[in-house]
Parts: structure tokens; sequence; C-alpha cells
């Protein structure tokens, strides 16, 4: 295993202070590291939260700010944060307005959001992410696995949350925005999780896992690394046979690279997945391409599309100020 | 070599035509894609130009838009672009102030850009860049090479020319913050040019490059991978050495992924720099951690600081919006 690390059990921590320094004028980090906050809270405004485990940042700490998440619980690499993290952050987040959890759907993460939940005596709801159509259930997960659409989530919410929509109303937003968003992605290689200093499956030198999940999950199949256009076109072809009738009109598509996959093919598969979408009727109304939503050290990436009506793309354009997603202010 | 491509000879083509849609409200391609130029030029303002191989993305396409770059010109990857494309881009850019190239110390980059100024007839100046300390002269160039650092000449002289200011001291000025910046790379693997289609050079399981290049060129030394505070240590040192008296006020600190490294160890790497820097009288007024100068999938990072007066913070701060840099508006 080669990485920039002093020592694993300190990686977080030594990671955690550095985004902090790096980004204080955004965000502070609670007692303990049990979240990271953005520094001003607004009055009167619902706290939207979020967390998992880390090693796919900039999600979820890199999206707290103005415009999107109040706070964001790192759980170690690839596994749940605690229920007493969630907890704190409510705790803390709270300014009378009750809190919103946005989950990915993981096992461990829905428990532990679940208990916090419980535990908190404010107001509460969760929504909870799966978009990802490869599988319909995963190695930590029991339905399909919530990626990187959970960003499209995060900042549509984090939008109306800014302009005080209320509790009940971000909630059945946010399940709609995560109904109407669709992913798939593919690995060229393994991510190695630095606690356990191996690769956490491996590929053949021309193999490549089609429908891999962002912890390395087994996807639909294992196959020949070919084309890009023809890998796109698979990943594509699954997301809009999933939407069906929904694959009409205004989308958000994103682009999002695991983390060892270089801009230059991000831009390709985006132009290859451009033709394909507009081919089939949806229209790219807003794009995004980079890496988001990451694995570690994974090279490879997913496609998103959120089919978007006009109040949310009115939501997306609004501002953001967060250390990974910046406009308008 | 497993790269999204659909063939070597079209990466270059497809990867632009993605990225133009992408932000075609930022960007167009000019003819044969000889350059990147921003949609709307400003009249009364001088165009700066940059370019390079490509492979290092966002650099320098995606530093295209106001306040920034006025247009981009991509090689092949890893290879100078021709000076027709510079031509071609300093004819379409130019509104009647003039031109400066802003050009990183490589032979191929340096002797096109030349060129290209001989031939056009307008007004027109160069700056070179060649912030690297690692080494003092490199496969491909004869003194320093340009790296990391050239993200923020571009940044503070984008922000300067968007305020009118004259060719001959955007010249000064860029020579100015060139002369306060410097940078020093780590490599823990090697990246695949994609027409070689196989791996730059050979490191071992435990080895890296310390001082390496942004193309994989040698740099200081082959050494163990040790803790990331200990390299970290090597870099700032040299960095600070050769800053020498200027190492002393406010700064802007980069620490630059090459493209594989995750976030998680680019933020570990800030946060050990910072340390050292501020024990040595550096105050890092500016932080910014993350993928800008690649090398496409090399993993490792480097460290740029650039002391930088009230006027250099001052441009810093003023409003850019690029595709992979934006903020103010």
């Amino acid at each position: 295993m080669k990485k920039l690390i002093n020592n694993v059990d300190d990686l977080l921590k030594e990671s955690i202070s550095g985004f902090c320094k790096a980004h204080g004028d955004l965000v502070i980090a609670g007692a303990d590291n049990k979240f990271i906050r953005r520094c001003e809270l607004a009055d009167k405004k619902v706290a939207l939260i979020s967390g998992g485990g880390s090693g796919h940042e900039p999600l979820h700490a890199g999206f707290v700010g103005s415009g999107m998440l109040d706070a964001a619980c790192p759980g170690e690499v690839f596994t749940s944060p605690t229920p007493d993290q969630m907890l704190a952050a409510a705790q803390d987040s709270d300014t009378g307005s009750g809190v919103l959890f946005i989950v990915k759907n993981y096992e461990g993460d829905v428990m532990n959001f679940e208990m916090a939940a419980e535990l908190y005596e404010g107001e509460c709801a969760s929504v909870i992410t799966d978009d990802d159509v490869a599988v319909e259930k995963s190695t930590y997960s029991t339905g399909r696995r919530g990626v990187a659409g959970t960003m499209i989530v995060e900042k549509i919410l984090g939008a109306a949350a800014e302009n005080k929509m209320d509790l009940n109303d971000l909630q059945a937003l946010g399940e709609s925005v995560n109904g109407s968003t669709r992913s798939m992605g593919v690995a060229l290689t393994s991510c190695t999780v630095p606690a356990a200093g191996s690769p956490t499956f491996e590929l053949g030198d021309d193999e490549i896992e089609m429908g891999v999940g962002i912890h390395g999950e087994p996807g639909r199949k294992r196959i020949h690394l070919e084309s890009a256009d023809k890998h796109v076109n698979e990943m594509v072809g699954a997301i809009l046979d999933d939407l069906g009738q929904q694959a009409n009109g205004e989308a958000i598509v994103l682009v999002n690279g695991f983390g060892a996959s270089p801009l230059m093919e991000l831009y390709l598969v985006y132009n290859s997945a451009r033709k394909l979408l507009e081919q089939n009727g949806v229209k790219l109304a807003r794009s995004m391409v980079g890496n988001y939503v990451t694995s570690l050290d994974m090279a490879g990436c997913s496609i998103t599309v959120c089919m978007a009506n006009e109040d949310m793309l009115s939501l997306w354009d609004q501002p953001v100020h967060a250390p990974a997603l910046r406009w308008g202010c």
C-alpha cells in the first residue's frame, strides 16, 4: 500500500484537521471530530445533516456550507459514523426548525441514523438515497445503494432549506429528487482501504467491474475493457431503462470520477453520455464533470442523471458556498 | 493500460468536445480545436493566453473564463501545442490591448510560444513560469520547470487584466508572482501516457520519486516511502530554503494532487505542511487543496507556496468564473 499518511489510526483525524484549517472561513469541527459544521448557522431554517464512511471526499464534508449541508458526520474509512455523532451534530445544528438527515442506503448508515433520530429530542426526519441502478441488493445494502446522486439531493435540499422550506416539505422534496435520479458506475481498478492495506478486490489487466459500488462492492458483471463508448452505452442504457417514462425533458447530469481517473477521460465519458442522452430525449440542462463522490484511489467513474423540473433546476442554480462546491457567491 | 477511451488518436478531440459542451456557457473551441476560448471577450483588456501539453487538466483550459485566461492551447498529451495554435488564439482573443502568453518553462513550449510571438503582428509579451525547486535542469527543460505555481500566476494576472492593467505591467506582475512562488512534488506511482501505453517510469512497491516533475521527470532522488510528515518536511524545507529571506509574511498555499491521490491524503499533507510553514513565519492567508495541475493518473502531490503581498491577495480574491475555479460570481 502506497499512501501519504503517517499512521493508519491518525489518518482521519489529521485529514479532518487539515480540512478544517484549509476552510476555516466556512467550517469547524465539533468535539472529538464527531461532526463538521458550517461556522454560521441560519435561524428558522431546517438543519440538513448527512454523513457516512470517509473515503468518498469531497462527499459529505466538502458540501457543508451555506446553501447546502449544515453538518456532516465522518465515519472511519468506508465505515458508518456512530449514532452519537449524528446526535451531537443534530443538537449542535438545530436552530429550532428541526433536522433532516440525508442518508445513503447502506445498512450501517440507515441503522445508525435511525438510532440517532430516536435519541434526538427535537423534530427530525430522514431522506434515504438509493440512486444506483446496478444491483437491487449489495454487500452492505438491502435495496439499492446510495451513490453520487446523493450530492444532487444535498444541493437541491440545501437551497430549499435556505429558502425556509419546512421539514415535511423538505423530506418530500428529497424523496422526489431521489426518485428522479439514477446512477451507475464502472471500476477499472480497485481501491485500497488504508486499514486493510491491500486492494478491496482484484481485477485482471483487461477487466473492469460494470456496476461497481462506491466501496468496491460487486456490480452486475466483470467484463473485458473495451471502448468507452461501449461501456457508457451500457451505463446510460441501464439508467434510461430504469427511468422509463421519466426519461424525457431536462436533466442535471453528473459524470463523477471515483478518484484516480484523469479529467480527460471523464470529459470523454461525458461527451459519449451526452450524445446518447440527447438521442433519447434527455436535455442536459446542467452538467458537472469531476471527482465529487469518490472511492479513495479507485479508477473509474459513474454517470448520474437527475430528471429535473423547473423548481429543481432553480434550486440547483441557487448560490452555494461550500469547500467543494461554490457558485453565486 | 486501462483507460476509458475509444482510441488513442481521438482522446484529445473527444475530451475537448465533452469539455466544451459541459461548459458551453463559458467556453468555445476554436477551429480544429487549436484553442479553447472564453465565450465573451472583454474590450480594452489584454488577452491572457496559456497552453501546453494535455494531461494536466484542469490546467489550462479549466481556467479559461472571466477573471482568468482568455484562451488556452491544448497540445497532445505531454506535448507542446504548435505555434499556429498560439497564433490563432492570439488573433482570435486580442481585442486591441495586446496579448500576454503565460508559458511553463519547458523547451518545446518556450520555443513554440516564442515563434508564435514572432509571427503575431499585434502587441505581445510573455511570462515564463519556473516555480519547481526540485532540480535546476530536467528532461524537457533548461532551468527550472514550471508546475502548479502556474495556476497562481494565471489567477492573479487574470484579475489584474480584468482591471485593465496594461501589457507591460502585467508582464512585470507575472514575473513578480512567479518570483515569489516555489513548488515541489513527490510521486508515489508513475503516470501512463495513452500513446505510450505503459508507465512512464517504474517505482518499486515502497519507492517514491522525491521532486518529480509533472510529466514524470526525475526529481532529486528515489527513496523509500516513509511517513507523510517526513516527506512533507523535505518538500517544505526545500521550498523555504529556496525562498530564503522571502519566506516571511502572508502566503497563498496550494496542495495540489497529481491525479490519483485521495483528498483525504491531500488534506493530511496540507495539515502537515501548514504546521511547518507556520513554525517558519509563513502565514497561510489563502489555501487550496485539490487536483489542479495533474499528471494524468499519477499518485502523489506537490506543495506550492506563493509569498503574496496585499495587492496579490486582493487580486487573488477577485471574482473568477472558469470551469475549474469559481468564486465571487
